[in-house]
This record gives C-alpha cells, structure tokens and sequence, in this order.
C-alpha cells in the first residue's frame, strides 16, 4: 500500500486540539496536517448541541475544500454532538477522540471503576457514559463537569495552589467512590496531567483522549509504505480569530513553535 | 418633555451584561428593555479588537432593526473596542460602560490611587487606563486582567477557598501599590463584589462599571414625564445560543426570573 499524500485534517473550537497534533506529529511524524482552531466561538464546552454541531459542520466543510484525507474533531464537546452527523455529511472518514478515549479506558481499568471528567458540554451529552456502559455492562462510572480547569490551563497556573485546591474539590467524589481509573476528556487537561494525577494519587490511572486519538489514526495510517527521504509532515494552521498571546498558549499545547497561523472566516 | 416609549437595546457577548438591566431596571423601571445575549461567541474578552467590532456591529444591527431608540453596550470587551464604531455608524445614541466607570472612579478616589480588573481584552485595549489618564494625569494607575474570575462566577463559587485564594493572589500587586479605589471593569464582577471587597480590605473603594452605567442612562432618558398608570417596563431577551441551565445563571445575574429567552440567529 502506497501512502496517500493528502493531510490529514483537525478541528477544535480553539487550541485546545494542539494536544492531539502534537500526539500526531509523534506518532505519524510524516503525516502533513492542517489544523483548524475555531477561535473566534471558542469555547463549544458550554454551549447547546445544536450550535456545536453547526459550528462543526462548518469546521468540517473548511478542512474537506481543502482536500483532506480525514477529518479529526479534537474536540471533545464537538465529538459527542456532532461525530455521527460528520460522518453522514462527509465523503472522508472522520474520527473523534471519545471512542478511543473509552477503548484507552476499558484496557485500563482492572477493577471497572471509571471516572470522568471535562467540560459541561461533554459531560452532560452522556457520550463517554453511554459508550462504557454498553462495553462494559457492569462498570461504576463516574462523571462530572470540571469547568475551572480550562481557564486554570490557558492563565497557565498549572502548578498553582488554587489549581491544587479545585483540583482537591473536584477529584474528591471520584475518590471516595474509590475510582480506579479516571479519564482526561478535554483537550486541555493533558497539560495538567501531573497536578491531576497528585491530587488522584497513585492508585488512579489516567487516561488522556488526545493520544488515544492519535494511536487509532496511527493504526489507521500508519501501515503504509514509508518512502524514504519524504520530509517531515507539515503542520498548516488556521484560526478564526488571532487572539493575543496565541503563539506563547499555543506552543505551550503543541510542545513547539507553531509557525504563522492564517486568519479565515467561515460561513 | 413627553416620554420616548422605544425600548432601550442592550447586548452583551452573553449574560454578564443581565447586570446592566438589572441596574437599569431598578434606575429606570418603567423602560421597556431589549436584551441580546451572543451567547454563540460568548466570550468576546479573550478574541482580537478586529473580530469584537465585527461581532459588536451584528449585535447592534439586530437590536437597531427591532427600533430601540438607544444602545448600551454591557460588556467591557465590546466598549472598549467598539464604541466609536458603533457611534459612527449607527443613527442612535450609543452608551458603554467605560466611560461611567471611569467618571465614578474619579468622583470616589481621594488619593488618585486607581486600579482596574477586567478581562484580558479589556486591560490590554488601554481604555481605562487611557481614559483615566487623560481626566486626571498625576493618578496612579494600574491595570490587570484576571481571567479566572468570569469562570468563577459562572461556577457560582462566589465565597469558596479556591475563590479568595484567587483573589488574594491577583489584588496582591494593587494593594502593594495602595491602591484606594479599585474598578470592576467587567459585568461579571458585581457578582463577586462581596469577595473582592473582603480581599481587598476596607481602605479599597469599589466602582462598578455596570450601575455606573445604568446611572448614565438614567440621567439621559429619566428626565421625562412619567405618565402614571404606565405598565413598568419589559424586559425582552434574544440570546444566540440556549446554553444548559441558562435560566439558572441569567436569575443570578439579573436578580430575578428573566421569562422566556428567544433565540435568533445573527448574520
């Protein structure tokens, strides 16, 4: 099998989503990506189903006029509105980081005590709760929205004691329901892996939805012919909006300078 | 004088600016009252000047087409960046909440000793600062965002450990400087204005932009005859997006029931 040279395509509702091309960049490192950041309407974590899922019909039509292979929602809020409506709509496949954030977390879990945590958004549409309850019949699972870590991450108080202490507040029923695996169900979290896993302690595995992503696509386009001498894949990147600031919070979400992001408009 | 019986428009990028009416139906309670929220984009404190102006002129078409015969823009954001434009454009008066705040910064400051908290947007776009300095040239001014705050509110975790730790730690700089006046420079703040007024001690004068505002209006229509007998006014809300538990956060923000929101597309 010869490897098909068309990017492959991510959106997020901002830069968020960085999380995942970063996990990209170092599973399929010769992959060329575009990233789409919606940063104008960013954030979609509280907002209704049916906005989210206009707002992602609109993010995927931009990554497919621009010939991508795949579309990736690097968006958890997005993923649990609007997965199944994409994947009707649109002529390419399209993956999303819930399902492989569930499969990460039934492999995980020996004793089937799952936590979950992320935005309003994608906690109160049930997707992660439903997708477990039906691998998993028998699970204790656990979700909250845990609202305050986003700002948290973006004013980079990722080592704060006020991020320590809502972290101390927000982890504690998950704890004492004895949780034995919780799962990071935003793009965000990632960066607060460590104050996370302090707080949860030793006895809680973390499972982070980004880099499930990136394995699935990894196994889905990892196994074709790798053609020596290919450069490096490319990152592109768009936004709706430049806010200030963007190139320091997002080379903070994808480990690396991000280059000159192009401003679009979408319609 | 008789009584202009237009409604009076205001918009806001989402809810904060339920404070703004509710000031204003307590300084004007017979005026009818339009309200948008774009709770779509909501918030416009972390996005560029270019897409604020270009959002704050969609959300004053709208509430121009439904003939309001003035526009106040309650939300820091928006005035800072979108004030002049809208005014140029736009045959009605159009009011912000700077311009109040700051008139009531230097009406309560003894000392000259000012500080300014508000969203990133709004400290970096200088306005008070610039509007401050101006009227009074020798003041101590100082300015920072604080962006946890906004998130706060909307958690509702107005007197929670988590919060005064925050606060300590963002007011730490001003009351270094001994500061004796300190404005709310966003519509969200009022809400915390018990914890700010703790952290802040009792030698900080607080100045809160949303009835400073109110307080302008009121000088500007509150001069007319009142017809009695006159039905008080209604409060009529379009928002862009009806986001879960809206009718929760919109009754803490405007002080009571807000009836049933309308939901309107913008373009």
């Amino acid at each position: 099998m010869s490897r098909d040279a068309r990017p492959l395509g991510v959106f997020d509702s901002g830069v968020g989503g960085l999380t995942v091309v970063r996990e990209l960049r170092r599973q399929l490192p010769d992959e060329s990506i575009i990233y789409l950041g919606d940063t104008a309407r960013v954030p979609y974590g509280n907002k209704s189903a049916e906005t989210v899922v206009r707002f992602a019909r609109e993010d995927a039509r931009f990554l497919v006029e621009r010939g991508v292979k795949a579309i990736v929602i690097a968006c958890n809020t997005a993923s649990a509105h609007a997965l199944g409506a994409l994947r009707e709509e649109f002529p390419v496949p399209v993956f999303g980081v819930i399902e492989p954030g569930v499969q990460a977390a039934l492999r995980e879990s020996v004793g089937g005590r799952i936590g979950i945590i992320g935005t309003a958004g994608t906690i109160a549409s049930g997707a992660y709760q439903e997708a477990l309850r039906r691998e998993r019949p028998d699970a204790l699972i656990m979700a909250e929205p845990t609202p305050l870590l986003v700002p948290l991450v973006e004013e980079a108080w990722l080592d704060h004691a006020a991020t320590r202490l809502i972290l101390d507040e927000y982890l504690a029923p998950f704890l004492t329901a004895g949780i034995d695996t919780l799962v990071l169900a935003c793009t965000h979290y990632p960066l607060l892996r460590e104050a996370i896993g302090a707080a949860a302690g030793p006895a809680v595995r973390l499972v982070d939805s980004a880099s499930a992503c990136a394995a699935q696509l990894a196994m889905a386009f990892g196994g074709g012919e790798l053609v020596s001498g290919l450069p490096p894949g490319r990152v592109e990147l768009f936004l709706t909006d430049l806010p200030r600031g963007f190139s320091s919070v997002a080379g903070r979400f994808l480990g690396g300078g991000v280059g000159n992001p192009k401003l679009v408009t979408l319609e």
